[in-house]
């Protein structure tokens, strides 16, 4: 006589019954030792009306959208090339609140989307189709709590626009140095959850080198702080740097304190034509040399994005008479007045041309002039998409690494589909460009598009046959997500997995961005 | 008829049998459905010889140091204040063999402590008394793997001493910036458990902030290799930074990619005496307005230790005619040709003098003056002990308010042990200081130690009253491992334990360091 069961436990579990047809009744208590041991990843709930009147409770009506008309801007993204669905949108205006309504999404199986400005360009931001994913957006989070010139720190909420904060640094006569093309809308809870670069990781580091401190709302509800303002704090591992980039599937940062730094007194931006990226190379290290950690910008612009840009930017133009087949954005920042900036940047040009690596530059008179410059660097990133379709690529490889990268990617692409137009761009001093493609003139945009994945494969091959990374600064969100298992170490595959779990046992925080959710996981396996 | 049972499962995990005196046979199949679940906390097994020839067969017996002779200097930290037992160090040579010993080990529930130059201060890395905890040495992981000038960056090994990558990256014609007394001994996977400060945090960071990559062997034995290279990488949680300053609880650091910057050109160095640390904290920010980012050393030295350190450090001497209560030590390292720096230090003091911050300066003449000046400040760790018992602190709080702080905690310090010679002295720059109290002349020596954390509980009150830090650059080990639930958020150390366990699950790495492992934690509460 034998009786066969199997249980799926959620410990800690007391069993108490009997077995059909038998006489005997047993007690058994499962006491299971580790506590790490947690509830199971669930299908997220479905957003009935009942549920979107316990949130509007919890912060109020007027901070809960459900129209289709209010909720539809948070679920599209500005290039078109994410969107979703939802029924409810929540705007929080406290950690507090924050805090309330996580730990509702969490007892009711509801999911999350954080949001901040939805300036993101991997679909971190953007709920799925079902229209079940709520999103949490950090706008009314939106106070700069304090700013201390004298120890460089400010605290400020995850809702904080990146531009009202480099404002306020520069009314203390300080510096917020994290700058991108987005600053006028992207969130400061945004640039955490992506670690965002931009233009002046060269001398201050990506947004992750910015932060001492952070808030943190877990998927449970619970508050975490730790908004330390300290230079030095070696008191236990640091858990900041895991939501620092974690694209907002461990939980909801809040706030966040900021290093500033002191103002520069002078800068100088510069452009300067190059015939070859090895010769751009050889600038960079010129100008490194001579400028040490006052230079603090280092771009590389082809000809092809520096015409997109003149075309269809309004008010750009060419700086420079002739054409020439790459640019180099320099700037310089001098925080010391025994510095001459002026005849710093001279110098550079003046020894780089005598070398033969600089055809020709253009030295901003104005700081409308510098702005100009930037402008133009700028303007690339948007201009693309008046040229038709653009398959892009934001990778890195060792800085020095960069012409032997080109030399390899862009006669590949031109293979591949010849008549391409590729516009690689960007952060030359950090190793890392946004490596595009503009389809041929005349071309059918649907056609091109359709050899995205084709492309990316190619390319994030011989990327990451350099050592490189298949996301420089973007970050993995959906788009990269089912690329990330095959160009990471399994074993670190493996930590994360398991780190995912454990901040988000449910599966509900921000699911399947980044890495698939284990619920999702667990259906793809089961087909 | 009842049967009452408890049983620990560690799943997955099937049963079958008998109920004792029943009939009955049953069969039942426990399916947990979150994979986290781990083997749980164990004791570590006794050391016998059965397990020695395990180990000696894995390296070789000539790197297995089991006479005590031999393993005593691993068992003892310099200042005598920790100290342990071992039956046995293992010398690894490779990561393989590192994974390999680590695997035997965690097949074995044998107990780990990592250990790299020995130089730690707070205990971390010396064995129990039980005498079966594996010192883990990684002196012969001992190879400067790669060196790369051009994109500035080193990939070496963790037993590299930190001079040893300092003279190379000299040799390149580069700067490896991490600095501090233990130099010449300590080793760079001990600097990046601890996430070593030094005297260059000013300008360059921690040693996290000087870290591309790791590659890491778990507690299970598996090898995780993130041995980056870029500045740029967002592709997933940065798992690094938890190893970074873990404190070796949740893994071996084998190996690191670190970043190097351009070197000094020139360096200036002075020692200004100031009245108050107000005048000093003045002098820090008007230095730094003058000199931005080319200010790197800027420490605080009071007359007291002065005078310790010219009377017990050979060849130190006065540098000022008179004396004054205190010193600030500057140092100004200018990357670039277009910077007269002997003008820029001039100009710092003379306008520091006309404001009537500065009393006095010494400005070093030659290289030799500088590196003179620097033993003053580096020789103050050393000499303490010379003076008879040192109660000491570790502290930092946020730039600007050490003068604050010393207003504080000084007059306490005088108040409870009246004629205590307070040495506070450090990284004024960063918010840090080594506030060491040393015995009242003539005082007995035991009976001032046995006050050690009567004083540290009443410092540290200030310094969490004011924001600050118990640990800014020593870390935790067991030193201060009881202290730190009551200074963390409670939902910060919470997640930390998690983290101990996901990585850690039997409690075998580095145990009781940092926190306590869940065998002793459980073993505290059944008392």
């Amino acid at each position: 006589m034998s009786s066969a069961r199997v249980w799926t436990i959620y410990p800690p579990l007391g069993l108490k019954g009997r077995f059909p047809g038998e006489d005997l009744a047993y007690q058994v208590t499962l006491q299971v030792t580790n506590s790490s041991i947690s509830p199971k990843p669930v299908e997220p709930a479905r957003l009935d009306s009942h549920i979107l009147e316990q949130f509007k409770v919890l912060i109020g009506e007027q901070n809960c959208l459900t129209a289709s008309a209010d909720t539809d801007p948070y679920c599209r993204e500005w290039r078109d090339k994410f969107f979703g669905k939802t029924a409810l949108v929540l705007k929080p205006g406290s950690t507090e609140e924050v805090s309330a309504v996580m730990k509702l999404a969490y007892e009711q199986n509801c999911a999350i989307v954080p949001q901040g400005g939805n300036t993101g360009l991997v679909g971190a931001q953007t709920p799925d189709a079902s229209g079940n994913q709520i999103i949490l957006s950090t706008e009314r989070l939106n106070r700069i709590r304090t700013l201390d010139a004298d120890s460089n720190v400010a605290i400020v909420e995850a809702g904080v626009v990146l531009e009202q904060l480099q404002t306020a640094a520069e009314e203390a006569n300080r510096l917020f140095p994290l700058a991108l093309g987005a600053q006028g809308s992207c969130q400061i809870g945004g640039n955490l959850s992506t670690n965002a670069g931009g233009t002046s990781v060269l001398s201050y580091g990506n947004t992750r080198d910015m932060v001492l401190g952070i808030e943190v709302v877990l998927p449970d509800g619970r508050i975490m702080n730790c908004l330390r303002t300290l230079r030095k704090d070696n008191t236990g591992y640091d858990l900041k740097h895991l939501f620092i980039g974690g694209e907002g599937t461990l939980g909801v940062i809040t706030a966040a304190s900021l290093k500033l730094y002191p103002r520069p007194k002078d800068q100088q931006v510069a452009i300067f034509a190059v015939e070859t990226p090895e010769k751009a190379f050889s600038l960079f290290d010129l100008a490194r040399d001579h400028a040490g950690s006052m230079l603090t910008g280092f771009e590389l612009m082809p000809r092809m994005g520096v015409e997109f840009t003149i075309k269809h930017a309004p008010g750009a133009r060419d700086v420079l008479e002739a054409p020439h087949p790459w640019y180099c954005l320099l700037e310089i920042s001098i925080g010391s007045p025994a510095v001459d900036g002026r005849a710093l940047i001279e110098a550079i040009f003046e020894e780089a041309f005598e070398a033969g690596f600089v055809e020709d530059a253009a030295l901003a008179e104005t700081t409308q002039q510098a702005a100009d410059f930037w402008r133009l660097r700028h303007g690339m990133s948007e201009v693309q998409k008046h040229e038709g379709g653009s398959i892009k690529h934001d990778i890195s490889v060792p800085v020095s690494s960069i012409p032997a990268f080109l030399a390899r990617a862009l006669p590949a692409c031109e293979e591949a589909i010849p008549g391409c137009r590729p516009v690689p761009f960007g952060h030359m001093g950090d190793g890392n460009l946004h490596f595009n493609i503009s389809q041929p003139l005349g071309a059918d945009r649907e056609a091109f598009l359709a050899r995205w994945e084709e492309i990316n494969t190619m390319v994030h091959a011989i990327v990451v046959d350099m050592g490189g990374s298949i996301s420089a600064e973007h970050g993995i969100g959906t788009l990269k997500r089912d690329e990330l298992p095959a160009v990471k170490d399994p074993v670190e595959m493996d930590i994360m997995r398991q780190i995912k779990a454990l901040f988000d046992p449910k599966g509900l925080m921000n699911p399947d961005k980044l890495i698939k959710s284990a619920s999702s996981f667990k259906k793809d396996q089961d087909q």
